[in-house]
């Protein structure tokens, strides 16, 4: 991980441009051993294009044998060390609703769920109940008043909200509510350190308040909180890297931590098409584009191998309508990888092209995991170097020393 | 970067001898996507031989993506890791001239420039004045007297000197002068922070001084300052290591840098056949010897892809008289890469290969940027590897723990 203060000083002003384009959980493994992964299977005759005239190489997320949620393996894909920067779910979710977080307010997720007569939660996400039902819920937990503090109570979507506290000396160090499991009681939100009790004694005001309204709306008649978290003050991407950035993602989530490094989410739209548009509308606009595809992640989670596969190839037939633009550097991985033999994320690491007209090319000729592994940016390089490769790729950046 | 204190705890005196031969700028680019590098398009027959008996790979000066300067990418070639070990270029400069700098001196580089009648730099090399004139005109500075320090002028080449102070409770935390665009009037040597400033005033006694006196000697009629550095209190090269080295380079630049790690800096020849002759003169005078190639870089800077190529083929066609004083270990590289496409120094990583009779041969086959890409060393590895690499391959280091 480079120094941002380092990084900081070297950038320079040039009129280049660079897209990232995430396709989340992009990394597979064969179904059968030998066979080709998804990204082998899949038809992809543009990125093969691109590695052939580009560098290409395997990504580790986070640390080598460790599996990454969204949050820490985007961070690191923005050259944020995700062991030195953390971040509570609470907020990343506040900003992915585009929620106007405050650094001293503490932002939980909450999640409607069902609990039996004798308290034991049935059902953690309350048969996924519909938005417009979340909405009339949330409508009637804001008459809750809690002493000393402002209350906000948002819908994200289905079961899920977003809680936020606003006052003065709260803190976020209070343990998740959410058992984890059917048949067990919500937990007490404990407070975590003496300076937390204050607002866990607050939040468990809530949640009784909350007990009490939802009691007759099964199957929301109760709520969960967890990953109670402050806003952190983090040096933003135009500071560090002297980019504009824009964000051009659906799902909250990674809106979210968009937001946090201090990029702009654009408006939100459906499908891989759309995306690349959002991108050619705004082109003028930005320095920097970081494009989020959701779905190849899902198909891995949901263990369709052959749904990932043709995910991919979509993606691939859309490369040309951002090579038009004619971006000076142009990296296109994953966040972290989500075979579908697995059916979840997993440790290993991210197939990875960069394209520039500086970047040297190696002789890989084709976009996949084997491929990869024979490229110039190595088979298992960190993923907070593809920043300053970008940078440097865009002509960015100053020598460092004479 | 290894912890040098690690490391001197393990190295042993063995009977064998090191040649760390730099190429300066060796890595290269394309002039056409997909073609030749310039070490690629070079016929190297000795370098490639070297190559398929040794080990291959690219090294990374400084960190990913940053260019380095020369003193930075060549402290990371001894194992000094550059960001942790900087130093002012007045530093290295006095060094390289072989001035006898001591701790407490503050040293700075020197520029005659010419000014018009307006004190506007018209000339910022004082049409690079003939080293003669520089001479003269240093000899006329040298009458300039300051209040309670040691003065000292001293001559680089043609438009360059140093200058050095030397008294009680100098300081070097003062801002360049040059004002680096024509045009503009030199800057004041502004102090960067309070213990600086006594220093900062001596100096600018000195420029008023410097500027009656060479009022009548345009083109040189003014003095630019900058890199006003004190000598670091680093570890030496035979502390670390406990290697006695020497440098063989013309340039001062490079004679500064080796210095500065306790190297001893070998009498200045011009070009790689008398360099060469140097290294088998003093063969059994030292363990390593740190051979420097500067003119690869001038030509990458030039934007000369044919001259680098044939400055590469001369540099092979020596090699022979190197192989025959039975090196342990051979190492060739360069301190960064200067791609004649770009015409200036870059962050693509700097082709290497390793020879000894102990360091497993890889595949490589020939020498040049691609085909490291797939060498025992790896397309991406820390430049201050290189040196405990040595270091193992010349049998000079004990084993670690039991």
């Amino acid at each position: 991980m480079m120094d941002f203060d380092f990084i900081r000083e070297l950038n320079k002003h040039e009129d280049t441009k660079i897209i990232l384009l995430v396709m989340d959980g992009l990394g597979g493994l064969p179904i059968q051993p030998g066979g080709p992964t998804e990204l082998e299977q899949a038809r992809t005759p543009n990125f093969d294009d691109l590695a052939r005239h580009g560098l290409c190489g395997l990504h580790v997320p986070v640390r080598p044998g460790i599996t990454p949620g969204s949050g820490p393996s985007h961070l690191g894909l923005f050259g944020y060390d995700p062991l030195r920067y953390q971040v509570g779910r609470g907020v990343l979710s506040a900003l992915g609703i585009d929620f106007d977080l405050r650094n001293s307010d503490v932002a939980a997720r909450g999640n409607f769920c069902s609990i039996d007569e004798n308290g034991l939660v049935t059902d953690r996400r309350a048969g996924r109940i519909p938005t417009e039902k979340n909405r009339e819920l949330c409508a009637l937990l804001r008459n809750i008043e809690l002493p000393g503090v402002e209350l906000f109570v948002e819908t994200v979507k289905e079961h899920r909200i977003v809680l936020v506290l606003r006052g003065e000396d709260l803190e976020a160090d209070i343990a998740d509510t959410d058992p984890e499991e059917v048949g067990a009681k919500p937990l007490e939100p404990e407070a975590l350190t003496t300076e937390s009790r204050k607002t866990a004694d607050l939040v468990k005001n809530f949640l009784e308040q909350a007990g009490t309204i939802l009691a007759g709306h099964h199957p929301a008649n109760m709520l969960l909180l967890r990953g109670f978290a402050k806003k952190p003050d983090w040096p933003s991407f135009e500071q560090i890297y002297g980019l504009r950035a824009a964000a051009i993602a659906g799902y909250p989530m990674y809106r979210g931590v968009a937001k946090l490094v201090g990029m702009e989410a654009l408006q939100a739209v459906d499908g891989v098409e759309r995306e690349f548009q959002v991108v050619r509308d705004r082109w003028r606009d930005f320095d920097f584009f970081y494009v989020h595809v959701k779905h190849t992640d899902s198909a891995g989670e949901d263990g369709d191998f052959e749904r990932k596969v043709s995910l991919i190839e979509e993606v691939d037939r859309q490369i040309p309508s951002l090579i038009e633009l004619d971006p000076d550097v142009l990296i296109v991985t994953g966040d972290h990888s989500t075979p579908a033999l697995l059916k979840h994320h997993s440790w290993h690491p991210v197939p990875t092209l960069l394209w520039s007209k500086h970047c040297r090319q190696d002789n890989v000729e084709q976009f996949g995991e084997r491929a990869c592994m024979q490229g110039g940016l190595g088979p298992r390089f960190p993923a907070t170097d593809l920043l300053p490769l970008a940078m440097a790729n865009a002509l960015r950046l100053e020598k460092f020393g004479a």
